[in-house]
């Protein structure tokens, strides 16, 4: 009998210990372009430790099935990593504080289409989380030396059951 | 009359003197997170010169109509700026060689709706070219201090026809 986590929707309140959502809605916005282009502005920045860079990558998720058993975490200890989707599909956000150096309980967000995340460095978060099908993000994080990645295993693990939309 | 131009698909390879193209076709790619997740790897990295960091922004561009006149450019000297749309719709890539201190005859090439790309500092290209629709794209540029932005007006315009996809 695994300990089922609840989900909640993704709010920039509730996430602003983890890092930034990234979403036009509520953004600053500044029209640029001749008035052509609205600029959803700075939703969030990089944050490169040490000789790093902000790489731009894609990330293509396989979906996950549910009941998902939630058994480990990782984080990165030099630079932030974002996410944002490449098509309007929901998907999950999994946070955890820190706990003497292991994740502590894991925090669920259920994120829309059109929220995006960066999380800050050293934030415990879980790997890639896409439903339904098959889905790709743009991801900025750091590329260059170092050992940038953390994972841990929880001792006993957690469990999502299966939500409405997958 | 004005000087009509040609439009060309984008490919690495033409656009290689201007940026990377932003692609998952022919990227390296890694299979991380236990095999769920496909990393298309550092795609492009963001330059960012002076006291500068990568912001990740959202532009909404208003469709272009056609025969479009291509009346200016602008570069940004202080960083690379990259463009990822965010539905698989096509739009336009304009760039051109600088030449004294002005851009030179504009090059046109036609991106697909899974093609993005990042701008080197100081190349002079055209804003925003969203096609058909309002489109949404995933901006990575500098955000900070200092003057950024540079335009420069052609003595005289040039015209991009109609396209079949537009």
């Amino acid at each position: 009998m695994s300990d089922i986590l609840t989900v909640k929707p993704l709010t920039r309140q509730d996430f602003a210990p983890y890092g930034d959502v990234l979403e036009m809605e509520g953004a600053e916005v500044k029209l640029i372009n001749g008035g052509t282009t609205e600029r959803f502005h700075a939703l969030s920045q990089a944050e490169i430790h040490g000789d790093g860079k902000a790489g731009i990558s894609i990330f293509r998720g396989q979906p996950r099935r549910f009941p998902y058993v939630v058994e480990m975490m990782e984080r990165h200890p030099l630079g932030s990593q974002s996410f944002y989707p490449l098509s309007e599909r929901p998907w999950l956000v999994i946070v955890a504080d820190d706990d003497n150096g292991r994740p502590g309980r894991p925090k669920v967000f259920s994120a829309t289409g059109l929220q995006g995340v960066n999380y800050r460095p050293n934030i415990w978060h879980h790997p890639l989380m896409a439903l339904c099908e098959p889905t790709s993000f743009i991801v900025v994080d750091r590329v260059g030396s170092g050992i940038n990645l953390e994972e841990s295993t929880y001792p006993s693990a957690y469990r999502i059951e299966p939500q409405e939309q997958t």
